[in-house]
């Protein structure tokens, strides 16, 4: 598998709080060949705290995308971006702002999914593709997907939301609101202003923490740690979740994670009319999967995504999958997705 | 109604870790009249976060024991004390250990559910009752009330435990123990010694947060909060969120927090044998209710308990109510509970 990694600049981006950011960074990485007609690449979108790197060892959608893959990268060109706000490559509240030579910390702009979504489509065009065979990711990657298919659907042959959501709900919003204050409850924050300190390693922990327990399951909780002890007083799930937080912050910048759960909290499709009539006229292709145990993007949300584009005749495939694995499922369900994803790919035509 | 406020102290009182405390505190309230036979005794149990304070104003029960109400004070005698670990009059870790003069802090021994309720064993036995007519609980008090079925099967007439489990889950626990972790989190925590300064109160307000949304649904939450600002940038749900979990610390103990949800996630009934081994020849009566929309305490989990006192032919009357209030509901939906719990108590006879 060819795989590229690199970065695009772009002198500037609009966004939609009316500000315009300068010297904007966007990440990115690609599997496999662009054809002569640039007719095979597919966007895959990542999730709250993904990165560019989806594909070969250690990436976040290794499972999917490969040789023989769902994502096959023996014919599909397979791009993948960090997005904006992020702190993985992109440009985010960690990254300087030019004007004053200092990191931007809170005084970054507020960005929306809108947003991340123009500077992918500044980076597709930037590599000379017209129209996209197909754009995919899950969860807030799965958000990222419908914007794309509602805000360029000459340029989306067929988009595939995956766990998500045409808006959050009052419990989405609250369990990230619990993370935001955990990160700024811890004194290391200091406003936003920890660049040159140290980081609110104990909030943001326990931020990932809460994150933890909504991507698992009840269920899968039970297989994967029932009541079993890790130390005479501690259970495991307790020594486990306490692993993971830590090692968060290796990776995460505490701000990204406010800036990036606030632009998923804001999206709300409705906002611009009745779901349905975003959807008139749209001839781009859908493929629509939820999991049936996933209780942070319930299936009932993908079915009223579902709904809405069978009320305007789109052309749409869904899934309910069975899987104890919870919101997780979108990561680690890959045979059923797989056989899904194939089908629905092959006879996707940019 | 009669009510009394008092606490009862007793010498000493011999706990499950090996230890034994001394000069052991029991705040209590009663409601109603004891009757000459002394068989019209309920005692209530509270939930987590709960106290002695049940009926009358701004009880916690307030909907469900009073004259005519589903505990009859007209009828019976009802009883609710502080539990062992509390902060609301009954010996905790925020009470002064009698043989340093400081503050036990994190110091105080382990307690258990069974602790708890060898306590109050001992404050019923004062009050000359030898057998309750019920006992009676929701959530952590549900749990008690198995807890008192199981090791006092002879001295309770009926048990009534509402949206309870026999033991927590992997998912309990790791709520449980994020909570836990946020406190921690607080620099003012500093190990448990606050007490001569300021209170962890950040952390106790994040893991406070935390805690309500789990006992609420995604529907209640709907209905409550939706999508609706209450500023431009404030969501309706985070601004109640924030205040509900900064107004918790004025009432609750944050190493109370500690101890109460430790001896939440260590109860496991079944690590005595069999569920239904343990209801073996017990004579109590039992109301089991659960609550359709209980995702924190799911009605699978009372169904067990159902299922193993059926298999000894226990005489069990069960319920799941449906509701959009989530765990909140035992609180909450007096109407249905009131019905149930009237008819089966007027069927008890001590």
């Amino acid at each position: 598998m060819i795989t590229h990694a690199a970065t695009a600049t772009f002198d500037r981006v609009a966004l939609d709080c009316g500000t315009t950011l300068e010297n904007v960074d966007i990440a990115y990485e690609t599997y496999g060949e662009l054809n002569s007609a640039k007719s095979n690449a597919i966007l895959t979108l990542h999730a709250f705290s993904g990165d560019a790197h989806a594909a070969g060892e250690g990436g976040w959608w290794e499972k999917m995308i490969g040789p023989g893959k769902a994502f096959d990268t023996d014919r599909y060109f397979v791009i993948c971006s960090n997005v904006l706000g992020g702190c993985r490559g992109s440009t985010g509240p960690g990254s300087i702002n030019p004007k004053t030579g200092c990191p931007w910390g809170m005084r970054f702009p507020a960005v929306t999914i809108a947003d991340m979504v123009r500077l992918q489509k500044m980076l597709i065009d930037s590599l000379g593709i017209s129209r996209l065979l197909a754009v995919a990711g899950g969860s807030m990657g799965g958000m990222q997907a419908l914007e794309w298919a509602v805000s360029y659907p000459d340029q989306v042959a067929a988009a595939l939301p995956i766990a998500a959501t045409a808006r959050h709900s009052a419990q989405q919003i609250a369990f990230n609101e619990v993370g935001r204050q955990a990160i700024m409850a811890d004194p290391d924050w200091n406003h936003g202003d920890y660049y040159s300190g140290r980081p609110p390693a104990r909030g943001l922990a326990v931020a990932r923490m809460i994150g933890h327990i909504t991507y698992m399951s009840d269920e899968s909780m039970r297989q994967k740690f029932g009541r079993r002890l890790r130390a005479p007083d501690q259970f495991e799930v307790e020594s486990y979740l306490q692993y993971r937080g830590s090692r968060f912050v290796d990776r995460f910048d505490a701000n990204s994670y406010i800036y990036i759960t606030r632009a998923m909290d804001s999206f709300d499709l409705t906002e611009r009319g009745a779901l349905s009539s975003l959807f008139d006229g749209i001839k781009t292709r859908f493929l629509v999967i939820s999991f049936t145990s996933d209780w942070l993007y319930p299936s009932y949300q993908s079915q009223e995504i579902v709904s809405a584009l069978r009320s305007r005749n789109c052309d749409v495939a869904y899934c309910n999958l069975e899987s104890h694995y919870g919101h997780d499922a979108f990561l680690v369900e890959a045979e059923e997705q797989t056989a899904l994803i194939r089908g629905f790919l092959t006879s996707t035509h940019a």
